[in-house]
């Protein structure tokens, strides 16, 4: 802190927090004193830089619980439960379950990127009729068989209910904005090819929507929903380890085994492999 | 749901959640309903199987926020920075940061531990008086050279002040109950020894207290000790990407190599390798 | 290299390796002259800091070679497979993989330990009959209800093959000196208990009990496990690549759900929560 | 094994590896049996489901031994010291050190896909000149400000002494094949690019050129790289231990701190909390 001025050149760069011999400094506030606020609270703080008003920590915790249901239907926890099996430490299986967000699930920096990119696309063509500028959005992925990540849901048709009660907490929150706004008419503009009628905007595009508009970028997109899934992570790890299994393995009965059985010698042989190598 | 009696003879068993066509349901509750809770209560459900009370909720709060502090000073931090440097996935960060929780820091699970298996032993052995039992603990711990979790700082002397507010929250919660009561005993007895008098209990032994107190088990108490540091994660993660600079390596002038010239050829051959090999 | 002397006070030593305008030094050998001997020279090299005769390197490519089989029965393969199924990354599925590593599969340390601190007390003891101080050492362990690690399989009787194998490979390198001789007096002595006649010294055991032999620590012999299973992982991640599938999920008839549904708001009530909470 | 033919419709499909009651088969070899050849040679079996000619297995070699400096220098080596000066255990550190492969460093895929995807262009286009084919690549690639990936070090200038090394290995196995021989003429093109002049072609890239020539997919070619990465890791892991340093953290005077301190109580009133929340 006393070198606030100085030092400017080294290797590394902080503003996140600093710690002094009194206590410890997070962007610029005592932790002691934070110790009270709700934990959703100083998340934002630590992450943004700056307190949140009690509406945006609203509806931070309605993102955090939004995708609470890491179940044995995603493949973060299945990774877990196998890691802790063999490997009975909790961090091991925390980390593979934040391993398992990707370009298939839970990455919804992807998302989030779309949303921002194409918003920013809309501002520089000057246009101001957004379904019109839609309409070319949907007809140029089209073209180039681009994918429009958040729309499809693998159960839900037409309304995706969790987004809907999503959506409503960020409208109250004045957080549904024109970024949104535009994403959404993309999605009216989808909904009218053929066969996609009934595909809504899922959960984790109106998660990702929402992490836009209060101005996260896309990794902490992605990171905040990692987040929301760590408790039932915790939860599936700690039913592991009362399970008492280990060392679990892919059921046999659910395995097609096609291993044909080979001769090495004559193999090796072929392969040029002299016997005495 | 339909299967609950059907299906105990199989592979896996999950009580956490379920999915039905309609929604998941997270410890018997449907997550659309859930969505407006404080995700600290929603983590405590999750965890622990029933919703927690207010009070227990700001607990939680106090304990995840008590080891927000994940700075530069932390090898966690440290850790995801190099990890995202070189490869820019947060998922990649924040699992390297989670792998950093151990023996040596953020593991809470040791003192956990300590503290359940010290008051089993305690009422096991039929005493009543906590001081006396405590004076033979750290007898015995002395004897066989063995560390007493949660005893010292490396800053703080005679008290830790985050450790003083976190006790103070836990008390007026009252969960300062007998495990812990015996745990200020042995620190009692312990702050006898030979230059040992200004040993405080630090904050990870009291967050491992209220953990214990608050009925997670050890192994959980250092996943929510790794998921309260999780956001300081996030900023320093962010705080590299925005950095621009890539492929961070350890600054040579804090390095000593100490890599002495050889000459492959002789000691190939002194080792027994022909010329051929 | 320039600074051999200076800067030993710095905050990292490494003896391991060093760059300079014109090369890597390896251990002290330019890494330009090391490209051409065999990957397990240069590992054994490496670790070790001194080159390998051809017989370690051969007793090597045993041990490695030995762990191989990182089939759908082993939970490092599950893990590595669930998590690129919904994050296509390799990192990540070999990070996951080498996390599974642990006390219930592939972590050779365990087993090292014990043959390396069981024959340190033998020579402390004074005591030169092996199969004497082997009693000790069993009847001690069953009155502590400890576990001898390494001994028992859970397809093999009496012997396993593979172990039979790795054996005969080290006999023949000189490497099955007096620690192991002693631990198979252990073992002697173990399947004289009830119930453990058909116990044999396993596979894993005999690749810790080479490893010790060959001077390597137990953790680098947990770290060799795990690099020997990397290609087997390597495969699978391929093929789960090819596969085409995504987001695998724990298949629903393998898993018995007990999630009973209950009623959040006067559940919430009961739990002390207002209804403006 | 028994079950070829029956089951091709169950969840799970496999061809790398079975275990019957006597033995383990990979890909189709009993695992006894291969104990005895190089790991090399396996290491190739395994990810490829055929054996390696000893020309091959000697190119796999000189691939896997190319990347083993993984030293303070790398963010990998780094990342994976700081994890286990806190959590000591080698599975975590190896997994650091897998999940630092990334696009700034180590992850061959890059260059292997254009190697791959620019020669399949080259076919499809009908050209047979492949110096003219090769202008127009960077040409477009100038237009586009798209990176070349492969060209450059940090260090030499107009030729990477290690990638001649295993280029004239390549060459010597009839490996420097057409797709390669596309890729010099890209870099011969490049490098009339003003200020590029003195790019070489970097040893990076050779590696994924001789992987994808080998037959091995740009997955597979960053998995090599990062097992070949794996013995320089657990050789600064043992180092890491040897040291007896514990919680590693980054030295304070790297750092430039620029946190400063706020007043909480008044910025909490201004962001609309109540004294009371």
């Amino acid at each position: 802190m006393t070198e606030a001025a100085a030092g400017s050149d080294r290797y590394w760069h902080t503003q996140v927090s600093a710690i002094t011999p009194e206590t410890v400094y997070i962007r610029g506030y005592k932790l002691d004193e934070l110790i009270g606020l709700p934990f959703t609270a100083t998340t934002f703080l630590m992450i943004k830089g700056r307190l949140p008003t009690p509406q945006e920590t609203k509806v931070l915790d309605a993102v955090l619980t939004g995708v609470l249901d890491y179940g044995l239907e995603k493949s973060g926890t299945a990774a877990a439960r196998y890691v802790v099996s063999c490997n009975p430490h909790v961090q091991a299986g925390l980390a593979a379950a934040a391993l398992s967000a990707g370009d298939y699930g839970l990455a919804t920096e992807n998302t989030a990127r779309f949303i921002r990119d194409t918003y920013a696309e809309f501002k520089d063509s000057g246009e101001t009729d957004m379904d019109a500028f839609a309409e070319k959005v949907v007809a140029k992925a089209s073209a180039e068989k681009q994918r429009i990540p958040g729309f499809g849901h693998q159960v839900f048709r037409y309304t995706d209910p969790r987004a809907q009660i999503l959506k409503q907490i960020a409208v109250e929150a004045g957080l549904w904005d024109e970024p949104v706004q535009l994403y959404e008419a993309v999605h009216r503009a989808f909904v009218k090819l053929p066969k996609r009628e009934h595909f809504p905007i899922n959960d984790v595009a109106v998660l990702a929507a929402i992490t836009v508009a209060m101005g996260f970028t896309p990794e902490e997109s992605t990171a905040l929903a990692i987040l929301g899934t760590l408790p039932g992570v915790i939860a599936h790890i700690s039913e592991e380890f009362a399970s008492r299994k280990v060392q679990r393995l892919i059921p046999p009965e659910t395995v097609h085994y096609d291993v044909p059985q080979r001769e090495l010698k004559e193999d090796l042989a072929a392969a040029g492999w002299d016997s005495e190598d």
